[in-house]
């Protein structure tokens, strides 16, 4: 398989270089994107995306349900509708969010077009160029895309297997305080998260809380996949335990089907009517039909059920992954063991370059994202997520299979040649979210 | 019938207030919005909203479409998608954009959510702060909120019955440049304007492209309405005169549905490469349902006919409007005769208020935008829009008599106690699209 040249595109050639605003430059085409595209290829395991496997929804049943739909209310289905997103939406919305005991009034719910876009628009409402945002380290690709499209400053802060640690969230507070930064709030994803699987304990939680509400700082709780538990029952949100500081983030995209481009923004009520106003500069409203499909399903479906069809297939394939890690991987390679979600996290051993083998991976027909992507500071190099969310699990076991012969033959390269002799590594930032996805 | 109170916020009770980004500041729900939700009262003629009215539809043939797209494709039309938007929809949408003599590639179209986040992403691409947008005075109250959620300058370039004066274009290119100030572009409706009804002559658009070239000026292309033609066929579009310098955008909330949010822009190509990724850090994907909705739609459906009877359905709007107004209104009251689109822009006699008058308008159970809502700076309080998209005829015909009533009533208070005497006028500038589609 020949390997597609970088896409970077030369900017000399742009007319509107000159035109663009200060956000607009350094957006570019990465190198890793046209990999990505090779990727898709059927030949070869995808452990690199991001996509629900959603083969299991009721389709026939959901096809009866939407065309009754279109025939008794297509009038307002197919109309514009609020800014704020649909009443009986929103009341569906309080009634998902129960199942992580958050309390919550509809008022307060703004729908978005995806939960991407409830990151876009509390980062808009937010965040002047150069405030900076906390961030675990790593932390979700897309959200690094959004926070630098705002010009914001990401500040990681480190974290462990069970989630952000404290202290050094302390430190970062107090020694960017001292810098005069502005400090404008903290990303997390507590459950599952993304990119490496990790799930914040409830002592974690209590305690980035306290600290939270010490140094004023607003949390921004990012929760696509809380439901997606595959062995405990669902933590408890950070929304739940304190609902005054907590912008909560939503999404029907992993629970029920990411097409229609649902997702939802919980805030405190000033927060609320800011979104709302930003909202309709942005889009006028969320999807209409999109809404009135997700709460047929809600109404007409045992949504809670499907959960747990979804929670059994994907339990198989986390299952397949470890077992085919255990039984491939190389001595000195480590990785998480998520109780659910749809990420491995890998950490590689000394040497090896997880961006830089990555077109080799790909001829070898197993794919994976580098590290790289999940970190505003370069870091990463020694590490790849894995996603068990798309392929069937005896696809996962050999794409497993597959990594371990590459990591293996880097690891000769390495030990023959040196660090870096095989091919050189290209540090690439403008890894976007779409590859998340594809 | 009792009205609201101003529903302004006091903002000194929101604990976020310092946290805001500078673009949050002066983000505020206005008064008139209040009087908005009064005016979607049954009785109440509301000629001030822009909803498209869709019960010609067919409802049960899109039912049916809908299930076999759900049947059969549904794992695919329920998954993400593509950044870009779907091939197919891109592809669609180049055999729409046809209609109005444009040439264009698929590759060159970003779908979105809705036209107006097609006009969020363009104004995300090129303005920073401080930079000038030219529109038409008057111009949509939506793009006005944008731009200005964006915290671009707006400035308003004149315009006559046959759209915008070209000296006046000219001279404040000029101007601007002298004043040292970066103009990003030109926001234009040549068809049937928002709100003035008003449609660029074929003379004029030649006249614009060339100022334009002449002064590196971008255009931006908004045509909602285009294909609505109420009398003669739809004028070549900008776009298909000067593909190199033209930003154009698209929709299908008034050609089929505007509930599933699918518009689009085409632009250059470098631009549309910028536009592309800041899509996926806004979005990740817009609705992929609703794609494959509209392409189903298009593909089997005879999506010109239907255009056809909309038209039918409009003119007898617009005519009842037209007739209303004749009977009715007020000497020294003008307003201009739309060949298409949705909007009549009326010019009150000296010493009305529109703004001022709203509220006893409500009360005598008649709705209109008043004009100050489409200028960003502070003229229009002589001028209202009216919509004859959404009332059956009848019902337009007994608004604008109700109309001419209270400006009847208006006046006499005005001759009997002078200007503002009666009310005083708050000047609002806060009104954003919200009340555009209500």
């Amino acid at each position: 398989m020949s390997l597609p040249e970088p896409a970077r595109r030369d900017t000399r050639l742009d007319p509107y270089i000159d035109a663009y605003a200060e956000r607009t430059h350094g957006l570019t085409v990465s190198a890793v994107r046209a990999l990505f595209a090779v990727a898709n290829r059927p030949e070869v395991v995808s452990l690199a995306g991001g996509m629900p496997n959603i083969a299991d929804l009721p389709r026939e049943a959901l096809a009866a349900a939407f065309d009754r739909l279109i025939t008794e209310r297509g009038t307002q289905a197919m109309q514009y509708g609020s800014g704020q997103g649909e009443p009986f939406m929103r009341d569906k919305i309080v009634e998902v969010m129960a199942e992580e005991q958050i309390q919550a009034h509809a008022d307060d719910i703004v729908v978005t077009c995806g939960s991407q876009q409830a990151l876009d628009l509390v980062t808009r409402v937010f965040c002047d160029p150069g405030d900076v945002v906390l961030a675990e380290a790593p932390s979700y690709v897309g959200a690094l895309g959004t926070f630098r499209a705002y010009q914001c400053e990401i500040v990681h802060v480190a974290m462990d297997e069970h989630g952000i640690e404290p202290e050094a969230l302390r430190n970062a507070l107090v020694t960017l305080k001292a810098a005069g930064k502005r400090v404008k709030f903290l990303y997390t994803i507590p459950n599952f998260q993304n990119p490496t699987g990790v799930t914040q304990t409830l002592e974690r939680r209590h305690a980035i809380i306290a600290i939270a509400k010490e140094h004023g700082l607003l949390i921004v709780e990012d929760n696509p996949y809380g439901l997606l538990t595959l062995e405990a029952e669902p933590m408890p949100a950070l929304r739940s335990m304190d609902a005054d500081n907590v912008v909560y983030l939503g999404s029907f995209s992993k629970i029920f089907a990411p097409g229609f481009r649902v997702g939802w923004v919980l805030a405190p009520h000033a927060v609320r009517e800011k979104l709302v106003l930003t909202q309709e500069a942005a889009t006028l409203c969320p999807p209409v039909f999109s809404q009135y499909a997700i709460a047929t399903y809600l109404d007409q479906f045992d949504w809670r059920a499907q959960i747990d069809v979804f929670r059994d297939m994907y339990r198989e394939r986390r299952d397949a992954m470890l077992a085919g890690l255990s039984d491939h991987m190389l001595e000195g390679t480590t990785w998480t063991r998520p109780k659910g979600g749809f990420f491995v996290w890998v950490n590689l051993p000394e040497g090896l370059d997880s961006q830089a083998m990555l077109p080799r991976a790909v001829t070898a027909r197993v794919a994976f994202t580098p590290g790289t992507a999940f970190y505003a500071d370069g870091l990463g190099s020694r590490n790849m997520r894995l996603s068990f969310c798309f392929p069937p699990p005896d696809r996962i076991y050999e794409g497993t299979r597959r990594l371990g012969e590459v990591l293996k033959q880097e690891l000769e390269m390495y030990r023959t040649f040196g660090l870096g002799a095989a091919s050189p590594r290209h540090l690439d930032q403008s890894i976007g979210p779409a590859p998340d996805i594809s």
